[in-house]
């Protein structure tokens, strides 16, 4: 991984919910801080009613646990609630992190239910990472899912991710690059994501440039003359067909090929693409320009892309800002972040939350997540959430449960095992050798391309099974029927 | 304003489009970084539908153009991209910021077209801001608006922002509360951005506190015992109607009432809330606590609040997470930075772009905002966009120009007028003396009032008007004549 100046980052240790810090006061007060968690982050849903989702944001995460302490000013703020007790205060002072991270790695696609990160350690220190923890993957799996989406819905053609400027502040411009670079994303527009991450910089001119000079073939003479060899000229800040084309082409004539160069393309920002684009395609091969690409950009998605591509639109490169990067069908990736077990003197005790809405029980126990594939296809077929130490034996038939419907029972047969919680952190120690970013994005295509093309249709994908071990299985049953009401 | 730690913020000069680097580059290359340009920022549309939307995130722009920079870092990064001329980069390595700029204070309502912030200086400077000042204005202005929305719903109950665990990243988190406070919201549960900002810090305990005890009641009065004098107790760990509220009580009338204290609050954050909250009132009344409060959560927004109000639910505080810090119901908001003129060896030269889509034409010009306040009711009435030095006198009948329908002409009288947009930078130096947030909170809600009721409907608000001056209007007609093909 490339090493972030300092001055990249800040201390987000504080980037807490206020009840992270009442609730590890209280359990200090209670004399409960002796007492061990495990603590799951799973998602509820997929965004977009799609299939599956992508882990995204584990690397931010990593990069801010190792940077935990509170600032004596930190301290004082928090004095002056009048809330804390002096020794929780004072434990803050010398707060050193010392938990376990497990987490599914970057790229990988996940399920709803599935532990995707699990942290055990002291039960005041491990309810601190909450929100932490969850903004950062919330984030970045949100972008690398919709990302993906879209990348899926260009049938291979380049998605670049052009949304910066309407992102939710700097963060969300920077790491939302990332994590759609991740997902298939050829590259970004944002500059300070380039530099940090080593992703391709990509953009060409705005319709500043255009209207800057007297007349559009002026300014596209100019930007010819400036980057002949990568010449991407935006064509509709008058008339695309009237007056973007034909001065392109001149432009190309004159200023690009004399000088050895093939033009590269042009832009289309605004109006029907779709006719826009069939219509530029012929003017640009009558000229004899059949290599120069038409790339379209004006708040696209999945949903206009495929529209587009039905209707035949001649385009080769999609530029996708706004509602990539703010996710707009479907702006929020609902991690949560709940207690499924404690140690208190030796013994593990798994907790439940009950709750009226059915979706926001929880699976207790500390456990473990495996990706089950078809021994002939490599497909993947199931995964099993299992309890830790509960093993798999792959030699005999498999019997596990679905997650939702409790009677529902399946037996598999004929698959491989992997086991997807990673250790990331050993006792407050990073013990993991993060993948650099082209090993991620690699990795997550490889990932993804295990999953079959049913589950990773846009519109009504098949859902995909997540069982239940026979052993968390019991106990769920088991604490619904003690803590049920 | 709190002065931050350094270690609090970022240098942000990098985040900015790639192509602002090519075409400043290519401004260079042309021989025409001798060109002032004039940039407007402004909005095309007002998320949801609403009648207005509200300015916010200038300090962020400010404190970052105080800072801007260009490391030898970032010139080893540009110079390995190959695409940039010595020149260039030496200039960025010796970049010092001269731009004079103008912009709409925080917390005023502001409409679609209008100007909100100018930028007036070297065209290769001006270009370089756009990402910038787009990214941090649309971030924060996208959040104030939605939030004022939530508190408009809410009808005086007071809306609490808990939503950093679903944001899009640390910045979504950490600025977004600032703008739903300045836009309404009593306080957030980011804790970092209550150290920064000094906002409130709300928020009590998370389920994790009551699965952590053996039972729901060990659990309430453990934290009663702690904190008996703001004591919020979340109810919907395992049944709200059959444990929760039951056991509150129990925790009340053991650990709060005998030390001398009253409950504050319980909180329901799932199962059908209008129906929940009826009952639960019933019961805490029945129990003597009139006074305790019901705080409901569980991704809500002004649609499902507006709803829950209208069926009689008996809540009087509203935690607002996700769909608050992402704008979920639309989560873009668009702002644009376009060229409106240029000075050239003297002559200023306005500048135009036609589209395809007739929303993205701009309005040309250096030009001021004005909003009109009826002289008898103080109600804002209309926004004039006027060219810069063409004054409005108040004194005689005014006439001015609908912006969409060219031919439509109104005339205004017995009004006051105020410029919105306020000096900012003077070549380069910061001349603006920021208010406080309790100051900027303030005002916002003032001038919210100033809008009509029509205006702050949530649902289908009356269109405010904003007009153009005769000025712009006939410079408007005649570039788009002159440019139309």
């Amino acid at each position: 991984m490339k090493k972030l100046d300092w001055s990249d980052t800040r201390n987000l240790t504080m980037l807490m919910d206020f009840y992270e810090l009442t609730m590890a006061n209280g359990y200090m007060e209670s004399g409960l801080e002796g007492i061990s968690a495990c603590f799951d982050m799973s998602i509820r849903r997929i965004p977009d009613g799609g299939g599956f989702a992508i882990m995204a944001g584990l690397e931010q995460v990593i990069e801010n646990l190792k940077e935990l302490r509170f600032k004596e000013k930190d301290i004082e703020f928090l004095r002056s609630k009048n809330l804390f007790s002096d020794k929780f205060l004072e434990y803050l002072r010398n707060f050193k992190f010392s938990c376990d991270v497990w987490a599914v790695p970057e790229g990988t696609p996940v399920f709803p239910n599935e532990p995707i990160v699990k942290v055990v350690g002291p039960i005041v220190e491990a309810q601190l990472l909450e929100t932490l923890v969850l903004v950062l993957i919330n984030h970045q799996s949100l972008i690398a899912t919709k990302s993906n989406r879209i990348v899926r819905a260009a049938q291979g053609r380049a998605v670049m991710e052009f949304g910066s400027r309407r992102a939710h502040g700097a963060d969300s411009a920077i790491y939302g690059a990332r994590a759609a670079y991740i997902a298939g994303c050829v590259g970004t527009s944002c500059v300070l994501s380039s530099k940090m991450f080593g992703i391709p910089a990509l953009g060409t001119m705005a319709h500043s440039w255009v209207q800057l000079f007297d007349t559009e073939l002026d300014a596209f003479l100019a930007y010819a003359r400036a980057f002949p060899s990568s010449c991407t000229l935006l064509v509709d800040t008058y008339d695309v067909l009237r007056s973007g084309i034909p001065n392109a082409i001149k432009a190309f004539e004159q200023e690009v090929v004399p000088r050895g160069f093939r033009p590269y393309a042009v832009r289309i920002d605004s109006g029907d693409i779709v006719q826009l684009s069939k219509k530029a395609r012929e003017m640009l091969d009558e000229a004899g320009f059949e290599d120069c690409k038409i790339v379209a950009s004006n708040s696209l998605d999945e949903y206009s892309i495929q529209e587009m591509l039905s209707k035949g639109a001649c385009v080769d490169q999609f530029g996708v800002g706004e509602r990539l990067i703010t996710s707009a069908s479907d702006s929020v990736f609902g991690g949560v972040y709940k207690l499924v077990a404690i140690k208190r003197d030796g013994e593990i005790i798994p907790k439940i939350k009950i709750s009226e809405t059915t979706g926001k029980i929880n699976i207790p126990g500390v456990k473990e997540l495996h990706r089950l594939y078809d021994n002939h296809t490599n497909e993947a077929v199931a995964d099993i959430i299992s309890l830790r130490g509960e093993e798999i034996d792959v030699t005999k038939p498999y019997e596990a449960y679905d997650v939702y419907e409790k009677d529902k029972k399946v037996v598999l047969k004929n698959f491989s095992t992997k086991k997807l919680l990673t250790p990331i952190f050993e006792k407050g120690k990073c013990v993991y050798d993060s993948p650099n970013i082209e090993e991620i994005k690699s990795y997550c295509r490889q990932q993804v391309d295990t999953l079959s093309n049913t589950i990773k249709s846009l519109k009504n994908p098949e859902h995909y099974p997540v069982y239940l071990s026979p052993g968390v299985w019991q106990l769920k049953n088991e604490l619904f029927e003690e803590k049920k009401v």
